[in-house]
């Protein structure tokens, strides 16, 4: 692909709060990590820097992810949905995603749907 | 676990619009197939009836992922994030997951991050 960076971020069809949703995943294993939130600036970090950088909608800043925790993720792909308005980031996981230590954030809550459902 | 069906839904923090992003993984492979919204009505028929239904922000209306196009979503598991706010689905997707006829919804737009990146 030959297109430039602003050009594939031009791309995205962020919300009218200027954020898209993005899937943070293990590029190996396929793990869903954890799910973030960012601008059109986290996205450019992220795509450039190879570092996940969100932004953080309850603090209202960016937030790089590992810079308190040591967790980082490490950029391995990036995907835009056929409606252009989420974000698949596959990445290499540094330690736990959660910071309440597990190694995804959706660990912990099971919501416990029907087994067995038929369609 | 033994919490009602209402009491899991309860422990969801949607948005003031009342919804959550919903993050749909093929249960074995790992794959990322789409990302849709639920609202609580959407995640109650996806948890009970065994069929994945969304909210569909643009027509306003639910829609249950493959009564159109055949390509059903089975549910194997649901959980919800760390901070309450965000779902993942794992499915048994039937036909492609993509509108498009590609097997997930993040097969068309590679944003190409800079590779072999370090810390």
């Amino acid at each position: 692909m030959t297109d430039s960076v602003e050009e594939r971020i031009a791309r995205v069809a962020f919300t009218p709060e200027g954020l898209a949703p993005a899937i943070i995943q293990q590029w190996d294993s396929g793990e869903v990590l954890m799910l973030g939130w960012m601008d059109a600036e986290a996205l450019r970090r992220t795509l450039t820097s190879g570092r996940v950088t969100f932004w953080s909608r309850s603090r209202q800043e960016y937030w790089r992810k590992g810079d308190t925790s040591g967790h980082i993720q490490l950029v391995r792909g990036a995907r835009l949905d056929c409606d252009a308005d989420a974000l698949l980031i596959q990445v290499e996981q540094v330690g736990p995603a959660c910071h309440t230590g597990t190694r995804t954030c959706f660990d912990a809550d099971d919501l416990d749907p029907v087994a067995d459902a038929t369609s």
